[in-house]
Formats: structure tokens, C-alpha cells, sequence
């Protein structure tokens, strides 16, 4: 079989880089350009010196991927590029998978509000799937552009899934207090990024003013929910590099083991979702460079709550990991072609 | 006046050492003493190389106290050891302040249940006070034992205290998520705490079984409610050494600058409690070293509930900080005493 | 072709972790079994829960793996145990990676001396071969035995070879510099690996007394010299868990630039040795995870010595991966076979 | 007695904070007022907002300060600032502690050479002082202007000082292999100083080109041992916040006991310096917070070697704390006056 053709569209940032640590070891892929415009004509390996005796790619611009015609060109670019790229794109025959934020939320009133631009392709915006294979995936088999979802979102719609789908609760009073190592915030020089902020520190953030992901917590909650969902969303700051964990709370009346059962039911059949057995505590690193996302479930000691921890690695299932597997179904792969599944443990 | 004289039975371990590291400072006392049954003898510097040129304590026996009589004994004890300890340095007429579970608990049956063995002093439980000076600083003031809190109870409850007791939440469906650094499990050779298994790696535990924490800080919400109060309590471990900070929801109505003027009028004349302005997130770090609690107060998106956030170093105000505060008041000295108030800060 | 079936000793602690790891993703190989006498009858994922979903094996007794006569055992178990175990696994048909310093040592005397215990195989030992496949591979290629090289000993002996071989420096008047993640000090519960010991800290170690990988390191420079080298060798602990670089300095009057090509032409054809272009730096995530080492040049300011930087991860090159690499070429794999090149980055 | 009046040039980078953090609690000083020339009429605590309930303070301008006349200024700034300002705040009667690059050269060819930047005020050189007290503590106590030391050049010199001093090894051949943590580059948004590039992760830097403290710390060497002394010098970055170790080579025939006896006299009378026992290593948390520095002695295996590990505080004995140290000798105060000896363990 002819091996997929690959770009990554703003590769000098962390979920560039992992998109090409992931496509190195894919067996039916392989990267053919990475553009940056700001440093078109250097070589990727300056940027990333671990890539010396890895990678021969220079960065190009977006302009000579087009002229490529990949087979598919993941965006791993900040907000607000993808809408202005992706018609020609796809006129040229590529398929999309986009890690920003742009295809994300349906609506593009609620987009401009959370991001604060308007949106500049609404046709292509209700064209685009939400690429979250364990609920779209039949949507993103068909998919030209697939809106790869956030990293908390990714964590916190695969825990509260089960629940709201057998109604075992209800639609509002769901508390979502979520971690994420620090890779997260990007590799842009900022002062709260820092090393000598972040260490030994851990930290609430985004509260006051509300967090961007969750309107697209919300917006994924609802939909499968059927009714609309409040979710109240706290993300914290942790000192480490990769992971996510969601710790997920809502009353719940069903018996521990029945909530376990769903559990284990519902996620049976799928190759990236571990469900613990009872007693087990999740650990972020269970997850760490791999695409698996691992569950909890709990009940409170009154037994009025359900509690599910859930973890990732932000940049693996939270965005590249995500965005292979969502190629993998859109070009009819094994869908766990090229996926690590064990983790980096210890 | 005359400086207090102070012994620390069980000065191995964090709190022990953490005791000695404030005293050193303290301005009206001084450590006489350190005891360790297992290394009596032993120069302490030779645990602590830190020590080397600060210190000249070698371990004694408890006895070797008890002939010293001196004015306060701190016990940095495994739980059930200060329940044994307790009568004949409170007959020598030593006060005591226990850092271990031992007197925390008003029931000895809840205290059996939840720490394995029968409490063997049930009267000095009745004489103990609980050590939270925020809200118990009469009581302390008067009191022969005083029983030090657990570091989440402390940051539980000063966060939860000005909502329960201004009647602004329900007594239930309170939420408490809790993340701690990992000096708070001690100094014990264990393999969950060994660098490689906490390094880059975020987890909760104690969920499944439930947490003894859990009932230390429902007695006291309780205490302050006038009535019992429910609260669900999950820890996590955070890759970090010092640091506590809780997260707490509830259901709540009034709006945000009432909740913070609430919170400012209440903690107004603490000197180790501070409300930051509407807007400020707290992180760990503001009170690294120090025995500050800093809190941040903030609302929901949907505006549904309250979200109260503390942050606290759980070896200072969570341990060895709040047990020399408690001597302070214990002893009529100014309550700030030796006590650090600037955060070690990067 | 018949895939190799595989036997860990010893699999409990971090290198037989990371075995796993590694040979799971190995095309042609696979493990069989895991041994643990302390845990046998209990499953695997039950010790390391990451493996839900990823591992069914349970642990065995040496016995056990003995009446399977796997074709490869590799033994991650403390020091003293191959040397006892060796023989009957030989006879049985098995080829053997030992990843403990069994059988490292050419001289049981000097083995006797920095293990403090007699050798109690010495015709194995003059039989087993030293797994440096850099340098040694031919022999590997006829092994039973292979001796899988410590950690630091890898990095120290592939950052001199070259100077030594080329008779660049002398053999007197080497400095090791070498500093190490805290996995080189195994999965053992003890306080001086903890979080809070560890972490925000950075110490020397094992200067006084001497290090034992001194030794190793100096049989393997002299063999490669022809005659005896001296080297200083000091050990220090870094807070993080994988990873170890080596500073090396000799005096050396050879220009960089022909030092440099010495090293790019020596390397060459290594397919887990990367030399860095002149004036780039190294870093120990280069190889995180991955079998790499990675080597950078310098002359010191006043240009009178060689300075080397050597990079690899301790439990990948430096430990599993280097024996899966021995197994490799013992079995007439492709070298690369199931090893990781790209590193987890960030 | 009358207290001190001071004031910080350039408090929004972490030496500035950490002077704040230090003159807070000095018995005899106190900081009247700190600038920023970019954020003045701002508070420090909407920058620091750990400074909530500590400080009042808001930036100011440098000449704002000027006409407080304060009794000592101390430049917490980028290389090229004092030397500008520094003239003006003499001529006010205000003496100064620099703890730039500034006048730390006494050639201003050497430092046009490393700084790029001609110096603008060689008069003010020669009369500069080089702020290490257990040095140069005569000078400094006259001195109207104070170089304050780098900080790795603090730790290398009173490491070798003794051994030079009194001829134990010889003026070549030195090795200085540095390790810090990364507060030591600054409060600046770097992507190099990011903690996902940081942490997991230990790198060599500053070995092609060079750093600028090895001629700070050949010259100082130089002036020990009356002629030109060369030492390699080869930094690190740890994936720590705080600490600097530094481990020194040289040939040196004399033998431990000497060696340690030497070191033990020479630091007898020195406040911050404390020299461990034989047998004893260093460890950078042993100075955490604290104003010490820690040194340990050794000799090679093969005797040939003297090696000494150096720890200190990069910001305190490493930056601010030295600054307070030589106010405090400037002004005739108690050397020790505000100065934390016990470290912050753990």
C-alpha cells in the first residue's frame, strides 16, 4: 500500500514536534514537510537538536506544502490560522486535522466570544467534525477537516460520556477540577512558563474570567446529554512536563459497582481507553507518551457522589496522539497504527 | 524574660526537623531536647547533615525529657504514641502539643475507626483542644494539650469557615479536592514516595477507602455549621515537596463581592491568613516557608457556586508552623513569634 | 521466522520494567515470563498498575522459566544472583544477558574487592563477554553470556574510546564528571531515593569510599588503551528520573576540529551513536527513552584539554536497551530491532 | 540605632525579590523603596503577588530615589546600568552594592572582550571593591562601591582558595565542573529557561564560546595565588530552582587529613562558610534559602587528585544574600545581621 503523505503546518511548537515523534514510527505515514514561516530555510533540527541524526526536514513555507498536495496536513498552529488556510487546502485535494481551537465549537458567535475574533469560515466550520473517535467516529471516517479537540476536553467528555448517556446523572451541579503539566501552555517564551515559577509551585489558574475549554466541555456534554450541561471547569497548573488529570464529580445515586460495569461496558471495544478495576487510583504517567487515556471511577464516603479521575498525556490523546488516530480513521488505517500504547514508566 | 524551654519527642522525621528549623529562629524559645529511641546518642547532624555547624542536639530518650521538665513538649510522633506519653509529661508539668492524629478526634470510637486501634487516653481527649487558632484561640490559650490539625484539615477549614458559619452554603454537597507536595507522607522509606515514582507524575489516592482526613475536617465544619456537615474529600500528590492547596465547591448563591468582603472582614485581624484580591489565583508558593494561608475566592461561570481556593506549606501552617503558633498563644507570647511570614519565593 | 521467546529475572524493579517496555514493541521477540520469587502466583500489573490493559503475565519462579528454556534470560536482579544461576540456564539451552555486575569484572579478585563477596562462578566469568557492542560486538555475536555494562561505564567508555584508541590523550590524568537520574538507584524503598530527599536538590556521592563502576570503567579505558588508564570518576545525583550525562576532560593538545572528526568517523556507522555537530550542546533528554547516546566535542578556553559531553538515558543504553541491543546482535537480529531512536521530547 | 535606609535599582528580577525577601527581616535595615523605570507607579505585589499583606511598596524611578538619598543602593540590574547610574548615587552620599557584572573586572579590556559593551566608567573601577568578604572583607568594609561576586564565581574561588593560598596545587591544571539551578538565568521569558525544557532534563551550556564567569574567576584566582592561574571552567543547568554545587579538580600530592585541616582552619572564624567532616558530602539543599556555603574535601581513589564540592544558594551567597552580607560589613553592622544560616530542608 502507498504510504500517506504528511505536513504539519507550524511545527516549531511542542504538538509539532510530538506529531513528528508519532508519524517517525508510523507505518503508513510519513512526514514529507514542516513549515514556520518566521524560519522557512532552516533546519528543523536547529530548532530541536534532539532531531540531529533523526530528521533531514527544513522548514518550508505553506505555500510549498500546497504545492505537494499532501495526503493530509495537520495544523498545529495557534488560533485563528487554520480558518484562513484551509479552503485551499482542501480545494488542493488534502484532507485537515486541526489541533488548534478554530473548528471546534459549532457555533461561531460563541467561538468570537471565547477567543475574541470572528470567525472567518463559518461554511467549512459547519462542515468540520469534531474529532473525538470514542463518540464521531463514523463522522470522522467521512471527515475533509477534522477539529481535533482540546486537551481537557478530551479528559473530561471521556469521563462523564458513560454517565450522561444512561442518565445516571443529572445535567447540571457536574464539577470538573482538572491538572495539566505545563507543556500544555505551549512552547512560547513566557514568564509564567518558566521553570523557576512552575517548580515546586502548583496553582489554580483561569477561574476569574472563565477558561476557553469549557464552553467546549460544555458544548460536547450537552451534546451527548441531549439537554444542555453545566459544567463548572478548574484548572490547575502542576510541575511537571506531560499529563492531565480530571478529577469529575456529580451526585450520583447508583451503587459503585454498576457505575464500574457502565464503565467497563462502554469502553469494551476501544483500543485507547482503560477502564481501572475497582480499587485502583489512576496516575497520570500511566498514560505518559502514549495514547491510552485511563479511568477511575469512585464513590463518595456518603455515597451521594460518583467521582471518575481520569488521565492523558495532554500531548499525545490531549492533541498529536489524537490527531494521528483521527487520520488513522479518516484513511481507513488500523486505527492504532503508529500509537505507542505503553508508557514512559518510571 | 525567660526564654521557654521546648523538647521535640520524635524529631526524625519532617515535622520533627521542620520544628527545629523554626525554633532555631524563635526568639523567646529554644529546643533543649530531641529524642529518638532508636538513635539515642546519636548526634542529630549525623540524620541531618544540614545540621553540621547548626546544631549540637544529640537523640535522647522520652525519659531523658521527663527529667528535664521542660516548659512545652512537642510530639512529632506516629499516631498512638503521644496517647501513651501524654499523662506523665502533662504530671511533670510540661505542656504538650501533639502533631500526631491522637487528640484530634472528639469520639475515641470514630478514632478507632478510622486509625485502627482503641484510643487508650479517652479523658485527656476530653481535656484536648483542637489547635486551630482561627477558631479555637481561647480554648488554646488556656489548654495543657493541645492537638495540632492535619495540614488538609487546617486549609480545609479556613476555607470553608466564614461561608458555614455566615450561613452562605448548605451543610452538604460540599466538595474538597486537595493536592498536596509529598513531604506530607513523611520520611519514611517507601517505594510510593521515592523520586522516580512521584517524579513527573500527578495521582490521586485515597478515594477508594476514604481518607482518614475526611473526618477530622467534617467534625470540625460541623463545629462551625451547628451541625453535620458532608463534605466529599479526594488528595492527590503533586511532584513537588511542600504545598498544599484545596479547591473547594459548593453550591451557593450570593454573589462574589459579597462572598469576598465575607472572607476579608473575617480573616481582617489574622496575621497568618490572607484574602487576596477578586482576580488573584493563589499557587503553593506564596507560602513556601512561610506560615501563611492565602486564600482566593471566586465564583462559577453559571454563577452557581462558590469556589474557594487555599493554599498553605503543609509542613509550616499544615504541621510545625501552626504547632509553634499554638505554643505562642499557649504561653501568652506575641502569636507571630519565630514564625516566618515572607515565602521563600522563587 | 520464529520469534525468540524471552525470560526476565528479577522483574520488579526498574530495568525489568523497562525491559518489558522495550521488547514489547520488538518485532521478532517476546517475553514469556517474569520472575520474582518474593512475588510469584501475583500478576505483574498488580506491582506496576500501568500494565492494565497492556500485560496478562504473572510473576514466576526461576524454576518455572528454567522448564520453558526460553532462548534469552536476562537477569535485572541485584548483584550475587547470576553468578549462582548462570550454569543451569546454560545448560539448558538458554542464552543469558546479565544486567547485574556479575560477570563485568574480568578479575574476581577485584570483583571480591568492590562487591564484598567471593565469585562464585569463575570459569563463567572468563567466559562471559562485556555487552559494549561499540566496542566488543564481535564477541557478542558468539556470546552465551553477555555482561551487560553499568550505566555510567557505558557513557565514560564511549565518550574516551576514541581519544584513547587514537592515542589522542594519555592514560593518566582522566576526570569523569558524571551526574545521573534517580532510577540508576532502583526501585528499593529507601529514604535517600525519596521525593523530598531527591527533588529541588542536586548532590555528590560515593566519592569517599570510591564508586564501583570506578573499576569497570578503568578495565574497560585500558583494554581500549592497551595499558593501564587512571580516571577519576565522580558520581552525582540529579533531580529527575532518567538520564545520564558524563563530562570527561583530559589534557589534549589536538585541535577541536580534528578531535571532532575523529569522533564523526569513529561513530559512524553506530546506529545508537550520534555525534553532535561543533558547538552544539548536549542534553540528557536527547535520549530520553531512547537507546541513543549522544556525544558533543569542546576544547577548553586555554585550549589544553579535550572536554567530552556523553548523554544517554541510564535505564535504556544504559541498561535494558543495551541488552535487548546484545540480545539483537547474539540472535542475528537486525541491531535496531523493537529499540526506540526518537526521544520523548518534551 | 539609627536604621539603614535602602533601596533596590531594578527589583523586578529575582535577586531584586530576593533582597526584598532578605532586608524584610533584617533587625537593622529596611528597604525604602524599589524601581522599575518600565513598571513604575505599579505595585510590586500585582508583579510578585506573593507580596500580598507583606509589602507596600510600588516601583519607582531611579532618580525618585535619588532624592530619598538612601544610605545604600543596591542594582539589581543588567550589565550597563550601574556603571551609568553609579556615579550620581555616590555624589549623593548613597554607597552601593552592585550585583551586575559591572565592576567585577578590574581590566576593562578583559570586560569590553566578554560584556560587548565598552566600560563607561573605568575611574569607578579602580576604586570598585570585589565583594567577597572571607577575601577581601578589609576593602569592602571602606568601600563607597561593592562588585557583588557572580555566583558561580563565589562558589569555584572559596573552593580553591585555600588550596592556592597556601601552595598546595600548583596555578594550571585546575578543572571547575559547575552545576546550577535555573534561577541563575534570570526572570526573563526564555524558551531555554521554559520548565519543559528545563525539567527531566540536565544540559552542559557555555562550553563553545565560553562563559563570562571564567575570567571573573581567573582573576580572582590569580590574585590568591599571586600569578596567572587557568582553570577550566564547565557549567550546567539542574532541573532545580535554587543551588549552585561545584566540584574542583587538581593535581595535589598532599593527603586528606592535610588537605581537610587546612580547609578547617582557614573557614574556623568564617560566619558563612562551613566545612563538613571527612567522609561527609555536600548537597545543595544543605544551603537552601540560607546565606552558607558547604564544602567537602576528597582526594581520587588514585590519591592523585584533590577534589572539592562546593554548595551554595545561587541567589543568596550567590547574589543577594552576599549583597546584605557586605552592607552589612560596610556599615558596621553585625556580619550575620538578617542573614538566614538554617536551610530549608526539605
Amino acid at each position: 500500500m502507498k504510504r500517506l503523505t504528511a505536513a504539519i503546518v507550524g511545527a516549531t511548537g511542542y504538538t509539532g514536534a510530538e506529531l513528528l515523534r508519532l508519524l517517525a514510527d508510523h507505518p503508513q505515514a510519513e512526514v514529507q514537510a514542516v513549515t514556520s514561516r518566521k524560519q522557512a530555510g532552516e533546519w528543523m533540527r536547529d530548532l530541536y537538536p534532539h532531531l540531529h541524526g533523526l530528521s533531514d526536514l527544513r522548514f518550508v513555507t505553506p505555500e510549498d506544502v500546497l504545492a505537494m498536495r499532501p495526503d493530509v496536513v495537520f495544523f498545529a498552529t495557534p488560533h485563528g490560522v487554520c480558518m484562513d488556510e484551509a479552503e485551499r487546502f482542501l480545494q488542493a485535494g488534502c484532507r485537515i486535522v486541526d489541533l488548534s481551537a478554530d473548528f471546534r465549537l459549532r457555533d461561531k458567535d460563541v467561538f468570537a466570544a471565547w477567543y475574541g475574533m470572528a470567525h472567518r469560515a463559518p461554511d467549512l466550520l459547519a462542515e468540520a467534525v469534531y474529532g473525538l473517535p470514542e463518540y464521531y467516529r463514523e463522522a470522522i471516517r467521512r471527515a475533509r477537516l477534522v477539529a481535533n479537540p482540546g486537551c481537557y476536553p478530551t479528559a473530561v467528555q471521556l469521563g462523564f460520556k458513560p454517565l450522561l448517556q444512561a442518565g445516571m446523572i443529572a445535567r447540571d451541579g457536574l464539577i470538573a477540577d482538572v491538572k495539566s503539566g505545563v507543556s500544555g501552555a505551549g512552547r512560547e517564551a513566557k514568564i509564567g512558563s518558566l521553570y523557576a515559577e512552575v517548580g515546586e509551585n502548583f496553582k489554580v489558574y483561569g477561574v476569574s474570567g472563565g477558561h476557553r475549554h469549557q464552553v467546549e466541555i460544555e458544548q460536547g456534554l450537552s451534546h451527548m446529554a441531549g439537554g444542555a450541561v453545566r459544567c463548572t471547569f478548574v484548572p490547575h497548573l502542576v510541575p511537571m512536563i506531560r499529563g492531565i488529570e480530571a478529577t469529575l464529580y456529580a451526585p450520583c445515586a447508583a451503587p459503585l459497582a454498576e457505575i464500574h460495569a457502565l464503565f467497563a461496558q462502554v469502553y469494551a471495544d476501544e483500543p485507547f481507553v482503560e477502564v481501572l478495576p475497582v480499587g485502583v487510583h489512576t496516575e497520570t504517567r500511566f498514560a505518559r507518551g502514549s495514547n491510552r487515556v485511563v479511568i477511575a471511577v469512585f464513590k463518595s464516603v456518603d455515597d451521594a457522589h460518583v467521582i471518575v479521575s481520569v488521565v492523558e498525556d495532554n500531548l499525545v490523546k490531549g492533541a498529536a496522539g489524537q490527531a494521528v488516530q483521527n487520520m488513522n480513521i479518516m484513511f481507513g488505517l488500523e486505527e492504532t497504527a503508529g500509537l505507542p500504547l505503553f508508557p514512559l514508566v518510571p
